[in-house]
């Protein structure tokens, strides 16, 4: 099968190396055109420990991969905001397909946008035609359809598998929902800042960004996509000593008269088919190694504690995978018309 | 100055081996008894690595330590429950303070303690005596004057210290309280089970014991009592892939009219002479580095997110000191009528 | 293309696992049987987190596996000593291919073999049969022709493939060879003792079984083989806290009048078309990052210290992969006559 | 007791912490001055985490505290090399006692420090007055008369205290010495890079700078006042994904005719009343989790393997205390004077 020619820009970053090895081994895909800047002029095979064809491609700078990826049929950026705003416009015009990883594209309200990040929207065109891209809470049509898919921050996946199902349902009460999770390190980035260093992480946990972390107004857009309505929202990341995985701990009440039996009836429907959605047996049963590795979402829940009507939903995603580059390729795949779980389902897990 | 004999039963568990080496270095206690089990005839040099004379000391088995206690001023007990509930009753016939670290009678109610434990509580009269030991929030005077005080366990510690002046205060909303809580490995105490593996703990985090962990009773008690009624409460344990810590990131609403400011004043209030306790410049300043090691909780809050009224209290401490050992010596100072922080200030912490 | 089907005995062990998960994604194998009986009857996806045709299959008891084992063309034994001595022969007299995992049959001497294990060999005509299989350090003809092959240990993967070349090639001194080695918990297999609970191993480092390692004399005989006269070795493991891999820091003199160029010589003459060795600039770059995940062996080394004729060589392999299942696999796709890398070129690193 | 001023400069470097928390709490010693320049102004209290007097204190501009420090009895040097050149001439003119744990006066020849720091020594005649302050290798009694001590490197202690008595017994054969060691990241002092961030160091394990680490020479140099001759030496540091340890696993032959009873003899004859050498009963009792915290040195070995002759002696040391920090308070404690524990023997390991 001849396979189509796909760029990832931004390819030295955690997520752009994750990018790069799913799609060396994608049936469909060809890497053809790979950036950055630190890295340019050495080959994938030195930098992320990938063999064979795509091994030998090499690392363009960014205006020049730019100016390369017009050749190819969809361009992954897994830039920073700013660069994502820079080169989205001109590959879309080139006639790729764009799965852009940054947040750029993420908040349809342009003053949403304007608090998070402190500009206006440079292309309030293409904010208004970009589709977010969570295939597992609705929208693949829309998806398969997009020029533009702004693919989802790594909490608000997390956040969005457990709670979007019961929000649609309208089994939660208003201004009940809580999100408490924690993060890998690789969430971060690569950085050379003493706060990330081995020595001060290791052994350590902490919440950061309390109240104020960036992916709020991106989690309450989903919800309120899910409910039909402003879902107020808590939520608290916190910083794990070790590299991959977040784990998402959502706290809620029931709306008046729902039941869990329902709760459980709505991840059911809404996940019995999903090929990277498993439910567990239980809230206990859900942890990072069960998905670190994996494009795998897996969630558990409980209810009947000391609190009548409180239910406990956890979900677990590999922050780099289902957070970030696999998704990503999820979207490619739809967008492309090629079969969801292309070079997805053989992700191997990590565990242990 | 002469020193005062003290007994720690229990002596090789994790907490055993802490008191140990706290007492080792109390400046008013002398290491008379310790007891083992699996390390009877070894000496505490060997087992726990101690030097001086408490180094030479060697364990002796439960029955012959529980004798050999009875000379002693004070016996901390690092027993399981049903081991406290054998030793307590005698230890305080012949005369002895006892700081109990178990389970065994820290539910003041006797249904609460047989729905946990699963059994009639075997010395009702003493349960009904026990004093909960916990100075900073209230009943140091009663500990002062207890024959048998009750040790908190690990996470109630945490999640009182972080919530209990804002409940007396009457600042928090009833039924918006979620305590999430994350332990490092050693709250399991020694473990030969295939769970508590480096093999599979190293790298994963998640929940356990949802909505059904045994603390969830004895965290309940110490909040009611704060706020002088029942306050519905949801707790969910999660591991962290590390040895010592628990942070606990308390959720609550603020009362009708209630203020952040008046938040700020009852951490204030109530901790600003509280030797153990330190009031970090917001939440995200909280972490386990800070305190692990050390005998000190350190609590900080934020307020003022997307919802109205959210606040979120982040409390610290070391598991096996400030939520076991060094609580219990804290306890035992109060009860001989020492200085507070004797044996405990001197505590490093190991920040890195 | 028909596959062919196989048979994964001891399925439950980490290195079990592995080769579960290698042998579902493996182009040519259908993964037809897998044995365990802790897990009996449950489903390889709900252990092994595999999904699709080879996530259905179910656990089957040791001896019902092995006799469904008969229908198939190759059975890999990740069994401990004696289960593969009691299993091997009867697959064998069924026709099958058998890869062992375990130590039964790697020691040619029957006397190594008894000194080792405590036993005679209870199948002397298969242990004289029984092929190394370790293919980069020669015997690729010897292993496609075998029908039961023993999968060398991982300590003696990592040494053999840092320096056999250099035995083989006469740059070495007698009586200067030293490997000093550190591997992951996971080389341990599944435990549930406290001395490999996750309090006790975390943060720690430590040599054990000094000069008496089980796998001394496996290192022993490759390097003799390699060098066509005994080599006297002196053989250090260390546990590290985490979970896969091996780092072998090997110490060894230059013979007489040998240089450094030769030995770079000789490791770019066995292992320049090596697929699954990556020969490293310089011993700092050698790292279990660049490895682990993969069937990759990473090798480099360092010449040219303070004493003259000093070289280090340093090794690093996945213990579970190249240094068990992947290596299994890997002498599987030889003796079944399919391409080496069949199924293995495709494992992703974690990096991070 | 009235106590006596010491000053700390570099106080905010990891062996600046550390000896600031163990001055803190030393019953002879008056935290007096503590410098730095990124923590100027702040209490010791906030950033040490030190209550108390010593808390209290604030951190000075370094030019600022050498000029305050004239006031003090001694000054313990945590500055770099190059700072260490600076303050130390100023600090002895004005009557200190210095205790540096920088490099700059550890190599007493001044051609081999010209080779490890690329410039000639600006203090020529202080780098002949500087005492190597071993004390367990002898030179007490020089220590103790002292002006200037060049505190140890953190390898060099641990290689030295392993093999110096046996070098110095004349049992080790010449060109047979290896020194393999391994390191937690704190070893690398505060670091803002990207090669020591968490993602990149976690579940990591490498050597690095083989052959050409800027300890093997201090090692070297220790070894040949040991043997009373050179010592050819092969120096192999690795980094571990941990915070504080150094595990030292030397390599060597016995000399003719020696054995290894005269090795046991050898270290129970130099080590037998030293208050911080631990000798274990074997090689593979030796851990970091044994030290980790203390002042203390774990030492035993291992011979009778395959290779007559071979001994393997196995060392660990906390790379902050005895490997600096600790070490300069044992180095001070003899030069003022005092107790050779003071302030060292209440350190209690991290264990777990």
């Amino acid at each position: 099968m001849e396979r189509t020619p796909i760029a990832v820009l931004g390819a030295s970053g955690y997520s752009g190396v994750e990018a790069t090895r799913i799609l060396a081994q994608h049936p469909r895909a060809e890497l053809r055109v790979v950036s950055s800047d630190r890295w340019q002029g050495d080959t994938v095979e030195k930098r992320a420990g990938i063999r064979g064809v795509a091994g030998r491609l090499r690392y363009a700078p960014p205006e020049r991969a730019a100016e390369l990826a017009r050749e190819c049929a969809a361009a992954l950026l897994c830039t920073p905001v700013d660069a994502s705003l820079q080169f989205a416009p001109a590959l879309l015009a080139a006639g790729l397909k764009v799965v852009d990883l940054s947040g750029a594209f993420r908040l349809a309200d342009p003053a949403a946008f304007r608090a998070a990040y402190g500009l206006e929207h440079p292309h309030a065109g293409l904010l208004r035609e970009a589709v977010y891209g969570l295939p597992e809470t609705g929208g693949r049509a829309a998806i398969a359809k997009a020029r533009l898919i702004a693919n989802p921050g790594c909490y608000p996946t997390a956040a969005a598998l457990a709670l979007a199902p019961l929000l649609r349902a309208g089994l939660l009460a208003p201004d009940s929902v809580i999100v408490d999770a924690a993060s890998g390190t690789t969430g971060a980035g690569r950085k050379a800042t003493e706060d990330m260093s081995f020595s001060e992480v290791m052994d350590d946990f902490r919440a950061y960004r309390v109240l104020r972390h960036q992916h709020t107004p991106e989690i309450a857009q989903t919800f309120a996509r899910a409910a039909g309505r402003d879902v107020p929202l808590t939520f608290t990341p916190h910083l794990l000593p070790l590299r991959r995985g977040i784990l998402a701990t959502c706290y809620a009440r029931l709306a008046a008269g729902k039941t869990s039996a329902e709760v459980a009836a709505a991840f059911s429907h809404n996940y019995a088919d999903e090929p990277f959605v498993e439910l567990a047996a239980s809230a206990d049963e859900v942890s990072l190694k069960s998905v670190v590795g994996t494009n795998r979402c897996q969630i558990g829940f409980a209810a009947g504690g000391a609190e009548p009507g409180r239910i406990v939903v956890i979900g677990s995603i590999d922050n780099l995978v289902k957070g970030a580059a696999g998704q990503a390729v999820q979207n490619l795949n739809l967008a492309l018309g090629w079969p969801e779980t292309s070079g997805l389902d053989t992700l191997r897990g990590f565990n242990p």
